[in-house]
């Protein structure tokens, strides 16, 4: 197959998942809307999701994995729609720092995503055509809402753990928060409690070039037939820059030439880091829907778990689970003050709370990579919360 | 007028100013060709500028000021085409740090730039029409090249100072390796001697984002009668971020809503970031000129002095000019670091260096503001060089 054609292939197959995911879906009808946020009560609700591992006799040993903004339920196996190995699977699977040999680890796809669950790609029954912008505008605890439904389905009281890193992080202190009985354990990674002015703006310039793509056609463009490809890739260059570090991109590309001695004095790629950033927004816009990343973005904007409880202790008050917050010292999308302001609101609703900053110059994409002390911290922070618990490890 | 009308005669203002600048200008005709980086001779080329104060008999007082990527020679006055302040009468004007009570300040419109000298909007004579992508792809030393010619015919042998912030102390820097006899002294501000990966990788950003808008027509919109205001204006928006810091953007806007008591669960401007951000790109696509975009960031991609020289303290290596390098402690888009760089440089070429790291948290743009500690700086090292110099201050 010819590059674009492989491309393609990815293409077809996004589409297809949209609806028709090839992993395991909960569809929830009129008998139980999902009330969002907004007000508006959402059904039919489809929720597609993968397990790994084994979910033992007194359900105990359950972990559910929040994936970010661009990642789906495929964690700890191949991608069908790339090809590719799961987002996580460092992190995850037999021997890994969350064994599936012990635990029984579900991810789901997002509320609003484009992967199985309910998004703004999905058929809208009503209209016989995909949502497009009827969709609703949904948050991270809407989000939260839909997995504890998932949850509930499978007939699991609590979670043993809530892991996620980036928007997932939020998804994890969201679930601390709306379920606190739910959640034994919860490892927010890489995330904040809220979203900054600069992570807003940044989501801001994503959307603005999304939509300023005529191809987008007001969000109607699987009606129209066409992809606002320019406009997603140019929205996944700039959010890229962003999960990586100044120090990371100068190792890994410094100023060096692509394929060829000299500048060329054109606009062509001449730099190796133009190349890679066009390579990303290429690949991405195959696989992902321009709206399920203006929907999405917007959720992590809307994010604010203070405001929704006065105080970030306050929305932390009594709890009884056990905190493990990490951050990394080159994350400069969400840095450790973050995670430093998350252990201030623990401490002061005294909770049961460890912190580790990780030194690494890999920035905010640290947290899918294998980074040792990162790996580390997670499996003994596991391997306690099991003794804590009775599980056998 | 209403808003639109008046950004309208903004951009007829900012067309006319092209070709035809209402300051004054120069024109080098076959008989004086610039040679370019690139191997191409240039002309007709006309170099726009603004002088204030008055030259002395020796014409011992005349500092030349850089701009930065969308400044223009208008300084310290009013802008013809915003009917803006000067983007820097802050600095510039009598009794202010840069005195115009004492000296002659020059400062020209960069080569490849929109306000009347030659660039890629200005008539191509040869096909009577715009450049367009017919202009060379220019270089920091072409642009260095093309002032010198203006200095040479203003009749001034030496400059008693070269200064300029971010793209301007690029220029700074390459004024002193280029023409070391013609700088007694240089003050390159928030700047670096190469770009970094990262700063490549948001200026391909932008121009991804320009040349992604259909208005484009492959750079020859001008023909079309066509403009990518919302590629340049994602592009700005992008940039924009990278001028502040986080903690300014905090401090600004933090989560405040706009004009609105609660979130609206739509993709409207819901917060003063997006508000402030989609207003900086509107109003910056009235002024300038997409393509010149293009041609200006890649010059700075381009920019590395050490390349030029082997190393680079080997282009610094015999210099007699005075420097005063300054950075600014939350300037990410030009840290410290890179400052240190060319101080290190010049050490070790035993030249005559001061170097201040201003303690500031408005970011990249703090070089355009007034923080006193910079200014103090900025005087007293012209006051220490006017001493030396022999000049009455």
């Amino acid at each position: 197959m010819a590059p674009s054609e492989a491309l393609s292939a990815v293409k077809n197959a996004a589409r297809h998942e949209v609806d028709t995911p090839q992993s395991r879906a909960v569809r929830f009808g009129p008998e139980a809307p999902l009330r969002l946020d907004c007000g508006v009560d959402l059904w039919p609700l489809q929720i597609a999701y993968k397990t790994y591992g084994e979910l033992n006799e007194d359900k105990s040993n359950a972990i559910l994995i929040c994936h970010a903004l661009t990642g789906d339920q495929h964690a700890a196996s191949e991608n069908p729609v790339t090809g590719k190995p799961g987002w996580w699977e460092k992190a995850v699977g037999p021997g890994r720092p969350i064994d599936t040999d012990h635990f029984f680890v579900i991810c789901s796809n997002v509320l609003g995503g484009c992967m199985g669950t309910t998004g703004p790609a999905s058929l809208n029954s009503e209209k016989n055509r995909p949502f497009g912008l009827d969709f609703p505008v949904v948050t991270i605890r809407d989000m939260v809402r839909a997995q504890a439904k998932l949850i509930e389905h499978l007939g699991i009281d609590q979670l043993f753990s809530v892991i996620g890193g980036s928007m997932g992080g939020m998804q994890v202190l969201e679930w601390a928060v709306t379920y606190p009985e739910k959640v034994f354990s919860a490892v927010p990674i890489a995330a904040a409690a809220k979203h900054s002015a600069q992570n807003i703006a940044f989501d801001e310039v994503g959307r603005q070039a999304i939509m300023a793509d005529p191809d987008w056609q007001g969000g109607r463009y699987q009606d129209a037939g066409t992809v606002p490809s320019k406009g997603l890739a140019v929205a996944r260059m700039a959010a890229h820059i962003t999960y990586l570090s100044e120090a990371a991109l100068q190792r890994k590309f410094g100023r060096e030439l692509q394929d060829r001695e000299a500048r060329t004095f054109t606009f062509d790629a001449d730099f190796q880091i133009e190349s890679y950033l066009r390579y990303q927004g290429s690949t991405f816009v195959e696989r992902f829907d321009p709206n399920s990343y203006l929907y999405i973005t917007r959720a992590m904007d809307y994010f604010d778990l203070a405001a929704e409880h006065g105080t970030l202790s306050a929305a932390f008050a009594g709890t009884k689970t056990r905190f493990c917050v990490m951050s990394f010292t080159s994350d400069w999308l969400f840095p450790t003050s973050g995670s430093r302001d998350i252990v201030h609101a623990l401490n002061a609703a005294a909770a049961n709370v460890s912190f580790v900053e990780i030194e690494s110059d890999k920035g905010h994409d640290a947290f899918l990579l294998d980074e040792p002390e990162f790996f580390a911290t997670l499996r003994g922070f596991l391997a306690g919360c099991s003794r804590a618990r009775g599980l056998k490890v």
